[in-house]
């Protein structure tokens, strides 16, 4: 039966639509501007393609991103720090209203590091870190802006990537979201070989 | 230090490249042409927003969504199905190249079903059924191509949505992705209050 979406009270609407794309990844932006460090949790990376090498993301213009989205036209560049199990509390406190010569990083208990080549700040604290320099930039059709950048270098603990280039985020502690608010670790099922239409899948 | 993408080998490239987004939902769209029923696995569904309720995911147009992709160009409708966690392998196979007169349906184990209102086809086996109709598409820079629907009904069990709308999509039982080929179940850290500058944040 079609939905009436426009009749569901707006806190309802957004938490049950939220949560409808289905698991996303945790991850904090970072970035400055000439006042303070930024930090915002955001949870619609997504990739784009590995060659060049894309990540994407989307952002509501007028939210607590503003400053984020502002410092990453003003700045061209920026990081994606996963967030780790162990601090995502942490992380979801990074969405609170802080004003805009704050820094997030101080304020939520995690550690701004800065890499020799990328002028945005990394999370110390995340696993996997990922400097970017903003690629392209457009509006949709409801005034989220979509934020796609080139990855520049990658941070990662020796011995994470397998020989055939998977990184186990999973290993490494990758938290993720349902909903607005709702943090997850993960376990494997299983990893598959390449798919094949005439038999099943084989578990690698 | 800034990294050589452009000398690693391809396939450890799309491995490498596909796991730094982090975690992500496991979908199957379902489209129709006139000739045949389509299903594809993606792992790129992310929320663009809730008023109006807004689903998009990216497509790359030479790849075995072709299908897919021109099917929503044509048709105007699809569904987005969540993939339950005792039926990736299925789910992973609709990922192998199978000619376009064939049903994935039918080749992967999966059982289509029609709601009264939406003329494309549904998992009959996902317990998060999305019904959308096409509502902005666009090409990105590196030619992957946007696709962004509008939501028309959601399929859900009885008493899945809370009193605040969130569904509880973990206890559903939907499954997540990382990189190419792994899948993953996942488990609740915490749901959290909405953070507050001053104080730390609070579990709900």
């Amino acid at each position: 039966m079609p939905e009436n979406f426009d009749a569901m009270p707006q806190r309802f609407r957004a938490n049950f639509i939220n949560s409808l794309s289905g698991v996303k990844a945790a991850n904090v932006i970072g970035t400055r501007s000439e006042a303070a460090e930024n930090l915002a949790i955001i949870s619609s990376v997504f990739h784009v393609g590995a060659n060049p090498p894309l990540l994407g993301m989307l952002m509501r213009p007028h939210t607590v991103v503003r400053d984020t989205l502002e410092n990453i036209l003003q700045s061209g560049v920026y990081t994606i720090n996963h967030v780790g199990s162990e601090w995502v509390d942490k992380a979801h406190h990074t969405s609170a209203r802080f004003d805009a010569d704050v820094s997030e990083f101080a304020q939520c208990g995690l550690t701004s590091w800065y890499s020799e080549s990328h002028a945005a700040p990394y999370v110390q604290e995340s696993r996997v870190k990922i400097g970017l320099r903003l690629s392209q930039h457009l509006t949709l059709e409801n005034k989220t802006v979509l934020v796609i950048g080139h990855i520049q270098e990658v941070i990662l603990a020796n011995n994470t990537v397998a020989e055939d280039g998977y990184v186990d985020i999973e290993a490494l502690g990758s938290a993720a979201i349902t909903g607005l608010d709702s943090y997850h670790s993960t376990t494997r099922l299983a990893r598959f070989e390449y798919a094949k239409p005439d038999t099943p899948v084989a578990v690698k």
